[in-house]
């Protein structure tokens, strides 16, 4: 009987999950609420539900395992979820350990971004590659590496925090303690601020997108601020990493044109080892599955 | 029969071969000259005597392999040195397979820094620890990352140049075609021009630290820049690896009670993967030894 496994996204007012075979095919996937109110018990009761609607509507397949994704940082051995700003119910909570108690089966749990990058190395841009690493750009920047095949998770599961590589020592502000991080720089957060100094008034980082497109020359520059400071964070990635590819994923992906070039520039003349070496940058191609293909493929991977 | 195996450290005028046993015993050790103006087949004889030698003196043990650790980036798939500017004359020389055929013994060839990293991971204080990077000090600052006790490569070999992240987008010049990259302001040779730009005059790196034990201010200060610009470069690895152990090694090694403080100020404020974890940066053990015993694991590694 062919082989599937279930991979969960789980989301602060969502989970997705579906049903993946053991070539990449997604056979079959549902979204529920998460109603983080109700507390962690019963969120792990609808995430159980939600497992087990897909499992129902899978045929003649077996189950290998499920994999979730989660914003946060995993404690990898205790299978807690840590800091998540949109799961703050489950720190401390044994949330693998409830899951699969519940549904009988074996549960990984991985952050998000970590899974998205392992996703796209099994069924979306990086098909072929070993080794990687994916940037999303979103409200903040975060990321995920892969190692050998592997998702690179640091001694204690905290490795990969990409947005918060300083990319100007005298740079903004940043939550974390630090300033000058990339997600302080290049995020669609910090595109809607630089839009609002730039003098555009209130506007999200899709309308500066879209200004961008019509020839305004100052939602250009904002654009090219912002790749110029993604180029410096890349360069530091490529310099440590000497990976073939490096991925862009997430909301801010539409303004490809308008930030790279800068970005490209930046990260070609601080990185004699990508602009030596057939690197390059790409863009992510399962937009927001991603999570769902790489948490579905790590008890595949688990496996062997 | 117990086993060994040798260690070379190839330099531009000399070389170092260690037989070392499989505990991480040293059993002995010996130096030759390197005469590269005879051309590489006439050092491949050097390097190929200098292990017969090492092999002569070794009774009772088997020999496993050798490993060789050099400057330069280390096409690993064709066992060739290049961009060695210690050691020009082997661009494009077969080095690994000639020293291969002239023993009639495996070769395994990695870049010193490397070599030096995983010695330290061994034998080192880095012992009993799986992920590590180590930084070493020196005219430039080189590295080499250890990644579940393996050396990270990168894709063509040329993985952890550390000395080029940009620790200050707007920094001094860099013959790599970047400016502010990390070696520019924390190497020994930015430690000379910092003190020649504060007044100290032609001065060497271990005169700076004299004078700052002395009491000097301006040297002080300098050591203070040096070790605020290393913090910012080690931020960004504890933010991409979280390792547990950072080590850094090199000739200015004995600056540390006067760079740290800058430095670690800097590394706890720019990352919160390094002040939230049990994180430390400690120095290095074993010196200029770290090559020869990283080179001598190579083989054993290989062995499984």
């Amino acid at each position: 009987m062919p082989e599937f496994s279930i991979g969960v996204d789980l989301g602060g007012t969502n989970l997705r999950a579906a049903a993946i075979d053991r070539a990449g095919k997604m056979i079959t996937k549902v979204r529920r609420t998460t109603v983080l109110t109700k507390g962690p018990d019963s969120v792990v009761s609808d995430i159980a539900a939600g497992i087990r609607e897909v499992q129902r509507k899978v045929k003649d397949h077996s189950l290998v395992g499920v994999g979730i994704g989660s914003a946060g940082f995993m404690d990898m051995e205790k299978g807690v979820i840590r800091g998540s700003p949109n799961l703050p119910i489950f720190e401390d909570y044994p949330i693998r350990d409830e899951v699969s108690r519940r549904l009988g089966l074996p549960v990984i749990l991985e952050n998000d971004a970590n899974a998205a990058a392992l996703g796209e190395k099994w069924m979306g841009a990086g098909k072929n590659y070993d080794d990687l690493v994916l940037l999303t750009l979103g409200t903040g920047i975060g990321g995920g590496i892969i190692v050998k095949g592997k998702i690179l998770h640091g001694f204690v599961g905290m490795a990969a925090e990409v947005g918060h590589i300083t990319v100007d020592p005298s740079g903004n502000p940043c939550g974390c303690g630090n300033n000058g991080c990339l997600e302080k720089h290049a995020s669609a957060t910090a595109v809607v601020c630089m839009a609002k100094l730039m003098g555009l008034g209130e506007v999200s980082a899709e309308d500066v997108y879209h200004l961008a497109k019509q020839g305004d020359e100052k939602a250009r520059e904002v654009w090219r601020h912002m790749g110029k400071h993604l180029g410096v964070g890349l360069a530091a990635l490529a310099n440590i990493f000497n990976c073939p590819l490096y991925l862009l994923s997430g909301g801010l992906l539409p303004a490809w044109d308008y930030f790279t070039p800068a970005m490209f520039e930046e990260l070609k003349r601080r990185s004699f080892i990508f602009r030596s070496t057939p690197s390059r940058v790409e863009k992510a191609l399962l937009g927001s599955e991603a999570g769902l293909y790489g948490a579905a493929y790590l008890p595949f991977q688990e496996q062997g």
